[in-house]
This record gives C-alpha cells, sequence and structure tokens, in this order.
C-alpha cells in the first residue's frame, strides 16, 4: 500500500445495504445513520438510488437540509440506456434532480452482460458509459463510475473490459471503482487485476466487495495494496446476499495494521458505538463476534490463559480494544458478575461499600435473577443506578402504581380507542388518572404523567425519545415475555430503562415507572448536591 | 497452490469451536457432530482437550465406540510443562490416556511468550517441545505440532520461532501447523510467511487461522497457495472471541474456485446441512448472511436484474447454489419490480395474468405503498400471497373482523386480567366471544381461534411458533408504529404473517388475521386439487 497517499471512504450503507433481507431503513432512519457517518469521518455517503423508488426521493429532498461536516453526499444510479436518448434519459435526470455534489453511475463491464443482459455491441456500450458520464460532468457534478462485475469481466475479457473503463476514464470521470458484484473473486486474482489496470490508468481506483465468498475485507484490503486508494463498503457488511465489504473491519486494518491513513481523521474509538448504532437501527441483534467491535472480541474463555491475559494483553490481543472504543472481558462467570457490578458502579459514580460482603451478595443476587428472567441493564443503566440505590437504601420511589388499566378497541369504520387508567399512590395519597392516547402505551405514559403532574410539575419538561420492544422466548408465541427499553430526555441528559414481562403494556408501564423515578431522583440529587 | 497435493480438513468444531461465548455442548451433541463430520468426509476430528475438563474425557471413552469411514480421532493439549518430569507430565498422559490415533499439542514459538508466560530459556522451551514430541510418538501416535502464535513469533523473531518449529520436526511430528492464534495477521504476511517456512521444513504444513480481523478465510487460502497443506477450522466458524476459519466457506473456496481437493471425497451437496445441522445442535438460530450456506447467500433483491437473474443465473452469482445445497431466491421488496413479483409468484404457484398490465401495476403500486408504510413482505410470503390472490380474485377473506376491545388490568397484590372481545363476521353470521390471555396478544389469539371454531373447526391444528415485534419510527416514543411478524405452523408446513399499525394490539390481529386466513385458503386449495 502506498502510505502517502490517503484512503478515501466510501458508505454505501444507505444504498447498497439496504439491499439486505430483513433490513429496511425509513427516510428518518437514513438521516439519522448519514449524520452518524458524516460525524465518523465518511468522505462519501451514497444516499440512494433516486430513481428505484419514492423513499430514496424522498430521503434527497431531506437530506439537502444536513450540515455535513466532513461527507460529500451521493446519488446511484445506472448509466443511460439508450444512446438515442441520454437527455432525457430518466435515470440520468433523476440523479441530476437529487441535487447531490456527487454522482456514481454503474455500467457494464462484463461483455457477457452487454451481449445478453443489453443486448448491445461494444462500441455501443462504451458510447452510453461515455455520453452518460460526459452529461453528468457537464452539469458539474463529480462522477463515480462504478465498473459492474468488473472481475468476472476482466477475468473473461481483458481487453473489453479495459475499453469500458477507459471510455469512463476519457469522458473525464473522477473515479474507476472495480466492482466484484457477486463476490465470487478471490485476493490473488484482486491482486493481479488492480496490479494490471494501476498500470493502465491514470484516474484514482476504488474498490467495491461483496462477501459471497467470505473474503470482502481481504479483496478489499488486497486492491489497498495494489494500488487502489478509495473504498466503499458497508457499517456491519449488510447488503444483499452475504453482505458488502464491511467498512467496521476494513477501517481498523488499515489504520491499525497497515499504517494506513483515510481523508479525514476517522473517530476510531467510535468504531464500536457506530456498529451499535446502525444495529440499534436497524432493530437487529449486535453481532457478537463480530471482529473489533463485538461483546466477544476480546472476551477469553479459556481458564488457562485468562490470568496471562490480565498480566500481560498484548500477548494475547491483536489490538488494544480501546482504541476502535471495545473492551477486554473476562468471561469467568461467577467472577465476572461481581467485577462487572463493581466496574459498573464505579462508572456511574456510585461507591458500594466494600466491607458489606453481605450486602453485596445481596445485590449480585437480585441482578443475576432479573437478568435470568431477561432484564439487561447494560443498556438501561438507569434502571440499574435505581436498582443499586434502592439496594443500598439511597433510593425509595417517588410512587407507587396500585392498579392500571388499560381498554383498546378498533373495528370497522369506527374511531380507535386507546385509553388508559391509573390508579397511583405519592405521599400516601392516592390519584385516580385516565388518558386517551395514540396506542395503549402512549395511552399510559399520558396517564401517568396526569397522575404525577400535581405533586413533580418538572416532569413536564421530560420526554420519551425512543421505544423498543423486543420479544423474549420467541418460540413461546404470543404469550412469550417481552423486553422494553424506553429513552427518555430532559434535553440536557437521556437514560435508559427496562422492564419485562409476558404483558407488553405492563413490561411498558415498568421501564415508564423506573424512567419518571430515575429523572426525579436526579433532580433531587442536584439539588442537594 | 500445488494441485496435485490433496489438502487434509482438520475439523475443530469441538474444541477450539466451543471455547466461543453462548457455546454449549453435551457429550451427546459432541458425538452427534463427530459421526455428521465423519460422514462428511473430514480427515481429522479434533474431539477435546482431555485434561481440561470432565466432559471432554467422558467424550473420548464414548468415542472409541465410533466407527469413522473417514476420519481419525484427535486429541488436544500442551506440550509438557516442566523438562524433569515429561514421563509423568499430567497433560501427556491424559492424551495418551484419551488412546485417540492423532494427538496435537500446542507450544510456544512466540519468544515473548516463552520468556514471560513461561520464564524459561528458548533451549529449555525447544527441549520441552522436542521430549513432548518424542514422548507421544514413541507411544506410536501420529502427532500433529500445533505453533501456537506463530506469526506474531515469526514476524517478532524468526530465527526463535523457526527454532521452535525444526525441534517439533526433529522430533518426529508428522505436521507442523503454524498458528494465527489471536487472529491478528493479514494475508500478505501469511503468504510470506508460509512460503518462507515451507522452504526451511521439509514435512507437511498446516494453517490454524481466527477471525479477529475478519481475515480467517482469506488467511487459510492464502496459507494453501503458499505451500500449507492441511487446513483447520470449524463448523460455521465459531470459537473464542471472534471465532475460528470457517470451514464451510474454506471448503468451497478450495473445490469450486481453486480446482483443488481434499483427502476424502466431499460431500459438498450436504455443506448446507451441515452447517444447519450445527447450528440446530447448539441452538442458535442460522446466520442468514452465511457465505454459500445461508438462507440469502442467492437471495436476489433489486427489481432491476432480477428479471436477468432468471434469465441467465451464471451472470449473477458467483456458483450454482444447488453445489454447496443452497438455492436461489428472490425477495418482494420495496425495491421490486415487476419481475421479482412475477419470479415470487410462480414460486408460489400462483399464475399471474401475462396479459393485464392494468391488475399487474395495481398489484405493485398496493405493495409499495404498503411497504412504504411499514409492511415487510420478503419475511411474511403468507400475507403476500394473501395479497396477490386477493387482487386477484382468487381469494376472499374467511372472516371479518367487526369490532375488537382488549382489556388490561394489573395491580399491587392482584391478578393480572388480560380479556379480549371480537366481533367477527364469518358467512353472514355475528360471532361474539371472549378470552382471558396470558398477555393482552395471547387473549386476542385465543378469542379469535374461539369466534372461528365452530365454521373451521380444522385451526385447531395449528399453532403460533413465532412472534415478533419491531417499532418503527422509533424515534416518536410510544406513539410511533410497530410491525408485527408471526410465524405459524401446523406440524407440516410453517408460514408468515404481518402487520403494521401504531397500536401492537391491532398490528397483532392483522397477522393473526392473515395467518387464519392463509391457512384455510390452503385448505381449500389443496382439497380442491
Amino acid at each position: 500500500m502506498d502510505n502517502t497517499r490517503a484512503v478515501e471512504l466510501y458508505d454505501t450503507t444507505l444504498r447498497d445495504g439496504t439491499q439486505g433481507e430483513k433490513i429496511n431503513l425509513s427516510v428518518q432512519d437514513k438521516l439519522l445513520i448519514a449524520e452518524k457517518l458524516d460525524e465518523f469521518g465518511a468522505d462519501y455517503i451514497e444516499g440512494g438510488w433516486p430513481s428505484s423508488n419514492p423513499k430514496d426521493e424522498e430521503f434527497f429532498t431531506k437530506a439537502k437540509k444536513l450540515n455535513f461536516r466532513n461527507a460529500r453526499l451521493a446519488a446511484f444510479g445506472s448509466t443511460a440506456r439508450k444512446l438515442d436518448n441520454i437527455l432525457n434519459d430518466p435515470n440520468l435526470n433523476g440523479l441530476l434532480n437529487s441535487e447531490t455534489p456527487v454522482i456514481t453511475i454503474f455500467g457494464k463491464t462484463w461483455k457477457a452482460h452487454s451481449d445478453r443482459s443489453l443486448g448491445i455491441s461494444d462500441e455501443e456500450n462504451a458510447e452510453l458509459i461515455r455520453q452518460s458520464v460526459t452529461r453528468l460532468k457537464n452539469e458539474g457534478r463529480e462522477v463515480l463510475f462504478d465498473a459492474e462485475h468488473f472481475f468476472d469481466g476482466y477475468k473473461d475479457n481483458p481487453a473489453f473490459a479495459m475499453n469500458m473503463l477507459l471510455s469512463a476514464e476519457e469522458a473525464g470521470a473522477d473515479r474507476l471503482v472495480l466492482c466484484d458484484t457477486n463476490g465470487g473473486s478471490l485476493p490473488h486474482e484482486i491482486h493481479e487485476i488492480v496490479t494490471e489496470v494501476a498500470a493502465s490508468t491514470s484516474i484514482p481506483l476504488g474498490i467495491h466487495a461483496h462477501n459471497d465468498s467470505e473474503l470482502a475485507v481481504a479483496n478489499s484490503l488486497t486492491a489497498l495494496r495494489a494500488g487502489a486508494m478509495h473504498v466503499q463498503g458497508t457499517v456491519n457488511g449488510i447488503g444483499e446476499r452475504c453482505g458488502n465489504a464491511n467498512l467496521i473491519s476494513i477501517i481498523p486494518n488499515v489504520i491499525l495494521k497497515m499504517d494506513g491513513r483515510f481523508c479525514h481523521r476517522l473517530q476510531l474509538k467510535n468504531l464500536t458505538s457506530l456498529s451499535k448504532f446502525v444495529y440499534e437501527i436497524l432493530n437487529l441483534p449486535p453481532d457478537t463476534k463480530a471482529p473489533f467491535v463485538g461483546r466477544s472480541a476480546f472476551a477469553h474463555k479459556g481458564g488457562i490463559h485468562v490470568s496471562a491475559v490480565l498480566k500481560e494483553s498484548a500477548l494475547y490481543e491483536h489490538i488494544d480494544p480501546t482504541t476502535v472504543g471495545n473492551r477486554q472481558r473476562v468471561l469467568v462467570s461467577e467472577l465476572a458478575g461481581q467485577s462487572n457490578i463493581r466496574y459498573k458502579a464505579r462508572e456511574l459514580g456510585i461507591t458500594l461499600p466494600e466491607d458489606n460482603a453481605e450486602l453485596f451478595r445481596t445485590i449480585v443476587s437480585r441482578i443475576k435473577k432479573l437478568e435470568h428472567e431477561g432484564f439487561q441493564f447494560d443498556v438501561a443503566e438507569a434502571s440499574f443506578e435505581l436498582l443499586l440505590r434502592q439496594e443500598m437504601g439511597q433510593f425509595n420511589p417517588f410512587f407507587e402504581i396500585i392498579e392500571s388499566k388499560v381498554h383498546i378497541e378498533s373495528g370497522k369504520n369506527r374511531e380507535p380507542v386507546d385509553q388508559a387508567l391509573l390508579k397511583v399512590e405519592v405521599n400516601d395519597e392516592i390519584e385516580l388518572t385516565a388518558a386517551d392516547g395514540d396506542g395503549p402505551v402512549n395511552a399510559l405514559d399520558k396517564a401517568l404523567r396526569k397522575a404525577l403532574r400535581t405533586f413533580y410539575p418538572e416532569i413536564r419538561n421530560i420526554r420519551l425519545v425512543d421505544y423498543k420492544v423486543r420479544v423474549l422466548e420467541e418460540r413461546k408465541g404470543t404469550s412469550a415475555k417481552v423486553r422494553v427499553l424506553i429513552e427518555t430526555s430532559n434535553g440536557e441528559n437521556t437514560w435508559s430503562t427496562v422492564g419485562v414481562s409476558t404483558n407488553i403494556i405492563d413490561a411498558s408501564l415498568q421501564a415508564l415507572s423506573d424512567s419518571l423515578n430515575y429523572f426525579l431522583f436526579s433532580c433531587r440529587e442536584k439539588a442537594e448536591a
């Protein structure tokens, strides 16, 4: 790898990533991810294929309001399909209408595709590429040419593949991106072909790999070593079939192992949180085995070397986990429980009584019991803190829910009804309230705030910012337990709470109660401080 | 790769694989997997580390009764730890007592480990390796030497690493297995080092890679090309931290892409079922994105090229999925072009009217609209089929829900109440039912079945097997839309349905209704056929 040159980071999570099965992003999701990628330091963010669906068009309209600090937004599409109508080509027009500074178009570079899918002559295909690039360049855009199925095409007919590539270069394309579209190439093939292409072209080369042979990361790194300086991929390797090249693995390999650097100074310490953030938005469970960022990536189980690992981590870990925002874990279950709790308590600024072994055992066993039931405290630190403080006698709930009733009606040709009734005890007073809502949980949330607002007017200023449901023990069907995670904010701080029950309403109420209690507790604590 | 030599397949799923987090295999599980691996054509099956735990000892006792057709069983352990006591070394004795034809021992080949973990001189370490190998060879075993942290060791001090390796060779080891123990090496490093080692040793070399840099498959293939002829890994890449090299990907790459062959003729067509079998025994959900064998590995989503995929699969798929026992799938999604829908319909056995462009457009636009609202049909094929058939006038709902009421009560010191009331119209009759349940959705499910069972007694035989909830637009808090996915089975078949609403009860009811309608429709269709 030529380390005098910086590598360009091109993210296509929002476009190629969404081709993956079970991957579904709303426009709002895409905007959130785009902001995160920009913050992380991506050079290009490919937002979608504007003429393929209304969602992508809406995204590009809304994305105009984003103020990127690092990234340039790219729209993706194909070259024109007919030579006699380049100026009216709907795809090219769609790309131009998206008003992005960058446009990425793909063209055929495998002769079999040109012959059989498009059914046109070699010269016609070259001309489609040339004229499409020219038109976009004439409109002042940065144009990236994605050479579709390039490696298969080159293996089959190198002259054809090179001609198509050179057509794009001659027409003024800014980058030539070599795509292993079906993910079938091996690293040594990538090495040979990129080396040869680099010798016959003079604009920067990129690599776009897929993971069908479990080689996408290796193929991307190989291409960078062979002369490419632009790498395309997705966060967590999401994408069609087996996914795209995983940027989450490529980035630390380039920086930490190949002494490479990217154009922007990447927030490598945020790599783990970037990965989690995208899983979270996709509502997919994170891959615990994921290299670099997975929960298990630096988890040591083998009893024999755990003491050695603790003594000298560098002898057992390929990188320092903190460089990518991850951490070492030791899976000695009993011990891990206690040390985790101490570690977390310290993190939250709670001083646990060092000398009270009895109390400590009580806390550990209560947490273990709750975790066994499905509670998850590592993503609900506010609930965790309340629990610790309650056991230590520092916290008493500000209210108690004595009774809850929810009533839901819907039917043909009638307005749906979602009503909640709550009986809440506060300072020995009983308060009975009811509220309508948009769905039953919303009704409960409103009723609870109504019951509490005369006692605790400060709760007016907080709002729910996130609400998640996960079915535990899924095989139990509709009688399975659910876990509800709630995120609440007062504008300044954000905190997470959890509830578990076979009844989603109950689980939500637990998480809502914890959220309000945590807020009230924090206010009192601040007032005292 | 020297294709005149066959590659040896060494499986360590039962030993290194079980070091993975959440991986737990009983002795019986291990025996079942061992038999399957033998049947598949593995050359070596590493069963465990006999002196490390009683479970592995029990496995080796029981494994003596297995009659392998292809494989040889290997026991794993370390070299002796003290020079003055080789004959009484508990680890070596444990290995010999396991009575396996093959013994694999690991030794230190990274000087830092020898110096700091063991605290012995270079010559002492070499002697431990030499004497341990000699002792096992004297007992007539085939001995494989695993060179622990070999690549780090070689990069740090090639002379030391080579000396240790040559000690094992001189003592009569049958194989030298180069281990990238912490998974940190890059393919080009593997290539250089294996090439150099091959030039200075004369017994067969093996490779044992870990996936910490997402490069284990590439590193294994690279080592084979550079001179190794023995490859170690696990089924599905399970193993400590990020896992071991995934044999499920290495095998087809070697056979289908590198023109290599293994010592035994592998049952490549059983690759997908081998992968599923191991996931099943581990009680882990299969990785749908897994290269070669995943459910999504040959699933096509992008509307634009589906018509071409159908025309000529080889232009879009790196291998023929049937060679590894997998199959092509076409997903219906928001990017669905007309050809996706046609293909899917054909797969489901539905003949779409070829000549009715108007109807076709209606179907496509209805699907797009629903997907925009949050419906996802690629994971809910039964809902998709009902939608198609309804548009084509082939299906009318078997019942209609006129009204639904759900009542939920909970409180301090009282039994929770979850009641559903439903008014359902069937064949112009109105049926009003109510049911208690374990949570509101369970109550609704029961009430709906109760309402329908007099009309459609066959629904007694079906049961819900899976229930999933995902909050869409999570940032809207408790008033966000939710999508419910339900999987139902009649013991013979399983089908999936979907519902979307701001109200989880409503969304569940939609999915439940689709599920029952689909079942009833299928029964009628079968009866007519």
